[in-house]
């Protein structure tokens, strides 16, 4: 089958990589798209080190094969971290924190930039009908937007900020403002900001706002000086939530952590049923994020074209 | 009156220093016992740049004067933070916050280390007669340790680690003990631990538990490796409370707090009245953590031996 191989730092297209075999409890999926995340960019970085295989965790599937029959042919999206599924931690707070787990396209699993991957059943979830796949595609990116709605109350009082208007910061921008919240949007560049102001968010240029002015601020901008511009603009008691995974450690001001006693919570991956919900409805725009699609034989080209600067979603179809 | 007098980072004990006189919401007190902390330590160190004037923030003392005779002859002890009362910081979450807030012996304020001293009315607390001064003194760093109870859910069955078994964090086990959790002190000495253990709780040296094993987890050391060992002790999904404060930025894995989701809590000042209940209950042993005795002419070597490794609460009596 094709695929996408990622192995030192460099990805190549393969026209004979060999197809997954799916275990008694997965599904062969054949993909039908799929989407570069950031976090793929940090993987030919060096951010997973030792990672070679094929990447991509963001898709739309449709079910080939599996052990329950009721499943074949659904077109379905997946969650992305596979537990052992015997460790307390599994039968406590579920896979994504198993420290056994494997992670689609990221950590000792193939993905989706490939004509086919598997899955646990239990990891998918039926695409409704009126979903196209250019909007499904985003759920596991919505889904972790979400989470920070499982972790922190967002109080639709709340002066909330998300600092980094990129293919995480805007979906996250959207789910903030969902239950009223008043919803600034913070990026570099002023060209970053239209989008979100065409939504009808608020928009500033990092820097310019003064200090103390949120409650709640998310950092999304998967650099240090994000985490630096969250600490300035929360204010005191406030919290901020942590979106960014990037290679190295961050230096930070641990003293105005105690005095101005903030919370900061780190945030990962998400819940995928009210994500589709939210996509169901029409609640989220996603299609204004989509910069560009490529067949998978030209993945160096659609990598590039990610990697540039305010460039938001390009997608893969096999 | 006497007082000790911090300036450039000197500590000068002065037999003639100004009276300090109370505004209208004031009280005059004169100092019966205060305590040296480790921000009183810090303050030396250049913890707040500028300061000059009488440090010392833990106290006892007796009302000479105020607007309210109600208030004569009371003992009391005394919050640190005085806002300005105007502010909408001050309205919403008090005098904490108020970012014109001054802290006393700390910063804009004379403090303890004297004679008298003067602080709002509402600022004081009355001590229960049958609490001594020398248990009275403990009560702004119990507030502080209480202060993560109204911040942090402590389950009772929450695997719950404190690093650090100085003068504040030894205060801190026993508060995190209080509801039946399993507490484990950790510092980096054995000698240190004999205290805690002496009281129950588990202990253990620094580095010696394996990675992931607690729920909770509280840094009290004042420094930067604390932290670092905070965040390898964390379980997935758990929190850390910061209770240091020290000068300079530390250095912070982002990744693991963003892919762990672990939540970290600034935590400073806290109730006074909860704090005075357990000391009256004696549910809190602080006699077994003094360790000197001077008279404020000796403020020096009271200062000297405060600084020694693994000395706990040392007092000063006017």
């Amino acid at each position: 089958m094709q695929a996408l191989y990622l192995a030192d730092g460099q990805l190549q297209y393969m026209s004979d990589y060999a197809q997954p075999q799916p275990q008694a409890n997965e599904a062969l999926l054949r993909v039908r798209l799929a989407g570069i995340c950031t976090t793929d960019l940090e993987l030919l970085r060096g951010y997973v080190p030792g990672f070679h295989g094929v990447p991509g965790h963001e898709f739309v599937g449709e079910v080939v094969s599996s052990a329950d029959k009721v499943w074949h042919g659904r077109r379905v999206v997946g969650s992305i971290n596979i537990g052992c599924g015997d460790c307390a931690v599994c039968h406590s707070d579920g896979p994504e924190h198993c420290p056994n787990r494997r992670a689609l396209g990221i950590h000792n699993k193939d993905g989706a930039f490939a004509d086919y991957l598997t899955l646990p059943l239990s990891n998918l979830y039926v695409v409704p009908d009126g979903v196209a796949d250019e909007t499904a595609v985003f759920t596991e990116p919505l889904a972790a937007a979400l989470r920070i709605r499982e972790q922190a109350l967002v109080r639709p009082t709340a002066r909330t900020a998300v600092i980094g208007p990129g293919r995480l910061g805007l979906l996250i921008g959207q789910v903030m403002a969902l239950g009223g919240t008043n919803v600034t949007m913070i990026g570099r560049h002023a060209a970053s900001l239209q989008l979100p102001a065409h939504w009808g968010l608020n928009t500033a240029v990092v820097g310019t706002l003064p200090d103390n002015n949120f409650d709640l601020v998310v950092d999304a901008t998967g650099n240090e000086a994000g985490f630096a511009e969250a600490l300035r603009l929360v204010r005191p008691l406030g919290t901020i939530v942590l979106k960014s995974t990037y290679a190295g450690a961050a230096n930070m001001d641990l003293s105005k952590l105690v005095v101005d006693e903030i919370t900061v919570i780190g945030s990962r991956c998400g819940p995928f049923a009210p994500a589709l919900r939210l996509l169901a409805q029409n609640a989220i725009d996603v299609a204004s994020m989509i910069d560009g699609e490529y067949p998978l034989h030209d993945g160096a080209a659609a990598f590039a074209h990610a990697a540039q600067s305010g460039v938001r979603k390009v997608l893969l179809r096999p």
